[in-house]
């Protein structure tokens, strides 16, 4: 077997064998064949497609690369959520703490920024402190104690997974249904939980910009989770404008806190509750009462265990980024599109995101958003703040945001769209 | 800019500005762009294609990312030539010598294995003390002294191609007729040579498969030379069998060798006289007569010369491989096929090429025919003889041969096929 050989099949459109399959994800994470061997794979696997069966070899190839944890032996079922991600997706941040509030343990394998959407590792890393690095043993402390982690999934677990994302987030090639699906199910699969939310984003900030393909998305990976004996829902959600009024780093966590403090923005609260109720379903806690949890406070608790303990100070201050730059409405109207993939991108170039793997994001940079769909701005108020540590940048995201925030007459009527789209089981 | 954008825009079928060329050229040399991310556009570019003026461009920054050379101090006229690359391809190694003998000054520039097909360096390294690396002093005094060179190209010159070039070898993104193009045209314009035959290989052994796609190569070829004030031909030739009876490193340089002693196998003397005419042509001397420069030893004379010039020693030992293996034939007949792509494949698992551009070649290894198509054979009779120093690896090469050669009934009638299929100016 050779490598140049495996690419050249899916180059030319061929199905790659089991055995190419196994032993090239085996040499990958061996280190037996490059990243730059890897990354044109990639490339010929996001143009010229992988089948069902090809996705199923390749996902448990990567769960093969590593161990498998076990959860069994806690007092209490497993839920996770995952998010196919989008810009100003901080849901992970409330959800996960509002979940374990209500009876289950949720361990939250999570990963960095990929591509123009953040990550929530590189969120929870401005919280000064805070630990995203945990060993197996830690990781379960950290559950039993706090109900909740959010943490890297460790060197062991999928270890082809790990080697492959960073790889794909500074290629291009992060769009590729049967990358992103393996990519997912491989680490929840590996990670052991009992019951897994999927939430497919679908929309211009998402990876998935229609419908059909966010379907077609959540269909493979629901049957990749229920061939493998996991409880799988999706809900596919809308990812057309930022969820909330923050994409950046520090910037979410704060307004991750506000909800958790029992405020925060309508969509956040919204989403967040719906996949609440979705975990706690697929754990078999049906009269758990998430509402409630957020606001009594109970679901902040978890919160500051869990960030406690993994070594952040939740009453720490938050990075503030050294340069800011206020965009102001230049007409009177209802604002009818703030699209997610210009904020996104506009995010990532002021530092938010990074373009190598080596790349540091800056924890402040990120934009704060004052208007979104359907609200009714006065020319000259603030439509937006963008946040860096490196002002050259302003130009550059601001070109990415040209077109991207459209404010029509003033009194137009607005058809608020619904958060969530659809649901596959 | 940023590399990303860069990848998808070709990634989604988009054309690349002139700006996203010079940049992304610029930065892959500096190291600023990693290599993983320039295979992802390189696979980019193989599946999804660049138009005329995108291929100029690229070839233009390429050109642009080192020094060009200046050879209009010598008192001949130059001549080069450039083979798109086949299986036993050795013409170089007597052509250079030869032209130089008829009266031109040959600064030939050439290559290490790229796929399945050698490397002229490759080659001549099997040649005790032998150097390919010569600065650009040494490379002139050389060409002063013996008449011809044969050495890599120096660091300063287009080291835009000389890193894409071994990064393409190793990711499956050789076969890409943009990136074939430029990568040939840069060097040789940089390079500046006054004339130049393309040597374009059609055929299962060849990058170029059928007559349409070698056209197509050799015209955009024929086109960036002669844009830049190079006189440029090219001849199409045959590669759907491989050329004399050898293809490997050592095995090659002994038949070229017997070429330039007036010997070797008719159709490697065919294609050298054939190109020499064309390169004596192209450089303006009309009445010299090739055939007479091979039978009177003075071509031989010449790669003594420039052998020694550089280190080697002509009259040393090549190296020969720890094993061998003997092919038979299993039935009598008229040999109809020994396929080129099928050749070079097995020489290469032998240890004749390389799959990752870290590996070294086995000098030894390859593959030693002893029937060609139309010959006629008897039962048991040996058709090759596989060499190389990793004889576990002649059960992957035999796999490679299967179906590679084929033994018609006795006394068929074989046609054979010209070895200059087209000629364009």
């Amino acid at each position: 077997m050779d490598v140049i050989s495996v690419i050249r099949t899916k180059r030319d459109r061929g199905r790659l064998s089991d055995e190419q399959i196994d032993w090239v994800i085996d040499a990958y994470t061996r280190g037996h064949v490059a990243d730059e061997q890897m990354s044109a794979l990639a490339m010929a696997i996001l143009l010229n497609g992988m089948d069902r069966a090809e996705i199923a070899r390749w996902t448990a190839a990567m769960i093969n690369s590593g161990e498998r944890m076990d959860f069994s032996s806690l007092p209490r079922p497993t839920a996770d959520k995952h998010s196919t991600g989008g810009v100003g997706d901080k849901i992970t941040l409330p959800l996960a703490p509002l979940v374990a509030a209500c009876g289950a343990a949720v361990p939250q394998l999570s990963g960095r920024g990929l591509g123009h959407t953040g990550g929530t590792l590189d969120k929870l890393e401005s919280i000064p402190g805070w630990r995203a690095s945990l060993t197996n043993a830690e990781m379960l402390d950290v559950l039993s104690s706090a109900g909740a982690v959010i943490c890297a999934a460790g060197d062991g677990l999928a270890p082809a997974d790990k080697k492959l994302y960073a790889l794909r987030d500074v290629t291009g090639t992060v769009e590729a249904i049967p990358l992103i699906a393996s990519s997912i199910m491989s680490k929840k699969i590996a990670e052991g939980t009992g019951s897994l939310v999927l939430d497919v984003k679908v929309g211009s900030g998402a990876f998935m910009k229609t419908l059909e393909d966010a379907r077609e998305l959540a269909s493979t990976m629901v049957g990749l989770g229920t061939d493998h004996g996991v409880r799988t829902v999706a809900l596919l959600t809308d990812m057309s404008t930022p969820l909330g009024l923050t994409a950046g780093n520090a910037l979410e966590v704060r307004e991750s806190v506000e909800v958790l403090a029992g405020g925060g923005p309508a969509d956040v609260v919204e989403l967040t509750l719906a996949l609440a109720r979705e975990m706690l379903d697929a754990a078999g806690l049906r009269d758990a009462d998430p509402a409630k949890a957020l606001a009594d406070g109970s679901a902040m608790d978890v919160w500051r265990r869990m960030i406690a303990a993994q070594g952040g100070d939740p009453d720490a201050e938050l990075p503030v980024a050294r340069e800011q730059h206020v965009v102001h409405a230049s007409t009177s109207g209802v604002v009818e599109v703030v699209d997610a993939y210009a904020v996104g991108i506009a995010a990532w170039r002021l530092g938010a995101g990074r373009a190598r793997k080596e790349d540091v994001v800056q924890l402040g940079a990120g934009i704060e958003l004052h208007a979104k769909p359907g609200d009714s701005v006065v020319a000259g108020q603030p439509l937006m703040t963008l946040h860096t540590d490196t002002p050259e940048k302003f130009a550059y995201a601001l070109a990415a945001l040209d077109g991207g925030v459209l404010v029509g007459a003033p009194g137009a009527s607005f058809e608020p769209k619904p958060i969530v789209l659809d649901r596959i089981a």
